[in-house]
């Protein structure tokens, strides 16, 4: 399992081999990132008509469950490697700086050039090398895992068996905690969060359906369910920027085609709505895509008698927020 | 222990009666409110010179650490009891009437008629039955326990060994998730929260030291620990409402000079400041009773090697918040 997935693999493969994981592995990942990140509560949110719970992954450290992929990745390679790289933007980069650090690695974060200045910054204080790019070179550099470059061992933020097993450990917690539970909502990014949560609880031999949500302005996972297939779409910016892409990526499809039950659609207004809920009920502050997890669940459209939505990540500009909460 | 504390009693009663609870009280209360109350988790938060860590109670169902309080001691009282009073304005009003509401125990909430309308109209929904009374009136309630109804035991909000076992359950929680903590940090309103987490730690032989923490518009502690004894003090309202009140509860005095070691204050600024912090670096909402914690803990009045700072609670209006984080 410590074997990396290669560029020249077919789509298939990815999913062949998380397919032959077993309840050992995610066991192991979870003993491995034990003092990376923390256990998250389970918090009961009131419905008139079902249990509905969160699982606050925005009280992680740096703000969001990525850290439980960076740590667990980094923990699955082959102990003589010292030197490791990505393509990242976002939230993954800091988890795997923040593990890399932690561990003595050096790592290289390969980022678009539009990438937030401040998220660039962050990187870079958890001690990273970061190198820009043109958005197009880094695109392929995220397909073809090939940085042109002798960083050392690259780590895919999405597709890859280390990232899956790091976030399954959020489905062997809540089936700890909940064993009721018949229904999960998780935000869908890139798919590695949604696939680890679903193959932890089917390796546990849970039942439990999986409901994916995306937000109205980019719900290219809608899309490729309706199509059959991946399939382009157009994408609107908005506030909700941790999930959203223009295209499921092809090596994750095959999983998702087959752990994902259903998919809910949120809109930009009820995703604004959750925002205000988890701050005002919960004392949750989250960024977009954790709220839309949270408004699912709590739409007509989601089903289930016991619901555990997952809070993914709470990094949101304070001006954005302040803003949503005047509104509300 | 399920004797309830009578108003008749001497003021150092109570207190003796706390210093004959042992290790096995609190355990025994943590059992029992594990259904109504969560385990908080530890969070780290980053201090250039030392460790800080935030219990975050504002987690908690209601938003704040008072449902152990009410959870335990309604499991502290003789079964046959079936009606209950208490005189409270705010949070463990809401704490209390939960839990009885889950163990089909009848509760009356006698209130001063200037306390806010939402919090009452919450009690309400939680099937309480709500008295209000004019201030004078109803502070002579909470002093000598007396409510002139017929409506069951009068249980305090503060001084009550049942009240401090319940609180002391974060005690607990704290020095099992970190052994090394040598300083922790909380929140004075009524004294009840710092007594029952104080107790724990001594209960557990853990050498602690307990740092009670005040906002500068109502610092009656520091005040008391000056004088020698619990003197009364002008005490300006702030957007800091959930501690501080104007005079030290004279019950409270003989096990809060033995059980604090420390007593900080914090400005209304750096309450301000550690309001924002907290959403921006931990994605809490916090209100200023909580947030002072965080204060207290981050700045150099505290001291201490590991430092924990309990969040007291998360109920802070919206439009309040809104204008903190605006001005940060």
């Amino acid at each position: 399992l410590s074997e990396q997935f290669k560029p020249e693999a077919s789509p298939d493969e990815l999913a062949e081999r998380m397919w032959r994981v077993g309840l050992g592995d995610f066991r192991a990942a979870a003993t491995r990132i034990a003092s990376d990140a923390i256990r998250t509560p389970l918090l009961t949110s009131i419905h008139p008509s079902r249990s509905v719970c969160l699982k606050p992954e925005n009280l992680q450290p740096l703000g969001s469950f990525k850290i439980r992929a960076g740590a667990s990745v980094l923990a699955t390679l082959d102990p003589g490697i010292t030197k490791v790289a990505t393509a990242s933007a976002g939230n993954f980069a800091q988890g795997l700086a923040r593990a890399a650090q932690r561990r003595g690695l050096q790592l290289t974060v390969h980022a678009p050039d539009s990438a937030a200045r401040t998220k660039l910054e962050a990187v870079r204080k958890l001690g990273a090398e970061v190198v820009e790019h043109p958005f197009a070179d880094w695109w392929r550099i995220l397909s073809t895992r090939q940085t042109g470059a002798d960083d050392g061992t690259f780590v895919h933020p999405v597709a890859e068996v280390g990232v899956m097993l790091g976030n399954g450990t959020i489905g062997l917690e809540l089936a700890e905690d909940w064993p009721e539970l018949d229904t999960v909502v998780v935000p869908y990014g890139g798919g590695g969060l949604v696939s680890g949560i679903a193959l932890a609880l089917l390796a546990l031999g849970q039942k439990v359906r999986v409901v994916a949500c995306e937000i109205e302005t980019a719900a290219a996972l809608s899309a490729a369910f309706t199509a059959g297939e991946p399939v382009r779409i157009e994408r609107q910016p908005s506030f909700v920027d941790g999930i959203g892409s223009s295209f499921v990526l092809p090596e994750m499809w095959p999983l998702v085609r087959r752990l994902v039950d259903d998919v809910v659609v949120v809109s930009l207004q009820e995703a604004e709505a959750a925002v205000t809920a988890l701050a005002l009920e919960h004392h949750l502050v989250a960024e977009g895509a954790g709220a839309v997890a949270y408004a699912a669940a709590h739409s007509d459209r989601c089903g289930g008698r016991h619901v555990a939505a997952i809070i993914s990540g709470g990094n949101i500009d304070l001006g954005t927020l302040g803003a949503i909460l005047a509104r509300h």
